[in-house]
């Protein structure tokens, strides 16, 4: 359904998960049809713009009456590959690997997590969550015998480098990284950089303008 | 300098985070000027969006030799608010809470954290970066004291609702939302709402991406 001759824009691809977080709570609340205009007003974006992002992957045929959200919500799903059931491991697990390990999002969201790992003697074999934290050494092995997806890197900022170059050698298809390096890599390795304060200077930039 | 005649679009603002921390990294590196060229590159954003960005801004007199990284690093900072000293309290002292406590770069993008709040007896008391956690009974009055400026939110969905009450009450000038719940406020309370599970569903498309 995607159209591959358009490269979808970086704004659009984030916006996705948006989109499919709110036609979710739509769904949880029985909605069955939603018009672009209230759409648009729930997700700030103009409608206009709501109809030129979902173009590119088809449109989802939007009539009069709007949209129907169960059909778009599962569209969505299946752009974002939520349906794919990819797996991941969590490698760091101290308080923000503990919080990830513990986030039921995830799961909800069609993840599934299959591994915690540390290096710290004092860590592994304690249990988070009903999974026993195993130790990075068979990091490498783990994630090649299961064929894991998915790396999520929650590591101090020296011990990076090592553990992307594990996860890589070993066959994962995408990092999710929350360490403070902004990791580039190539095209057969997917990432995401996370900087939890970066929503914090958007905050202080929109505090500062209320001031004004 | 901000030139309040042009509403500065979201995504610009999203941006500006990510051209500070870059340039603190050059920073960092000793490097005096970058090029736009140079600068498009590592962000991702091509240098006619980068020159769009900042004419926001005013511009930055770049020149032919490009940008001054020590004048735009301190430009930027200032836009942000990051030189208002800004104070928060973060509620809820669970992993995710924990973990943003001894999140170093928060006190690095000059913030200060001046309190940690929960509910549960068990943990009320314990230590956490050096600070003890206090119990939410006081939160109210201890913002009210303290002018504190941020509430950061990492209470259980079921709690949302009446500490977002408690924090508005008292008079807090922006809410960091970790909570699944997606707020919308009034003009006097600014909100971020940080949803952790958004960058994993991106890199799920990503990865699907790559194996079409």
């Amino acid at each position: 359904m995607n159209d591959k001759s358009k490269k979808v824009p970086d704004v659009v691809i984030k916006r996705l998960p948006r989109y499919y977080r709110y036609l979710g709570e739509l769904l949880n609340q029985d909605i069955k049809r939603i018009s672009s205009n209230a759409l648009s007003e729930k997700m700030n974006v103009t409608a206009s713009q709501i109809r030129q992002d979902f173009n590119y992957f088809g449109g989802f045929g939007q009539q009069g009456y709007g949209y129907n959200v169960e059909y778009l919500y599962g569209e969505i799903g299946d752009i974002l590959g939520l349906n794919d059931g990819d797996t991941m491991v969590i490698i760091g697990a101290g308080n923000l690997g503990k919080a990830l390990a513990s986030h039921g999002t995830f799961e909800r969201r069609g993840f599934k997590l299959v591994g915690i790992f540390d290096n710290s003697p004092d860590v592994i074999g304690t249990v988070i969550n009903g999974r026993e934290v195993m130790d990075v050494k068979g990091l490498e092995d783990f994630i090649t015998r299961n064929r894991v997806d998915i790396g999520v890197i929650t590591v101090p900022r020296a011990a990076v480098e090592e553990t992307v170059e594990k996860l890589v050698k070993s066959g994962v298809k995408g990092l999710l990284n929350f360490s403070y390096a902004e990791l580039k890599l190539g095209h057969d390795v997917a990432v995401e950089n996370v900087h939890l304060s970066d929503p914090l200077m958007t905050l202080s930039y929109k505090i500062k303008q209320s001031k004004e």
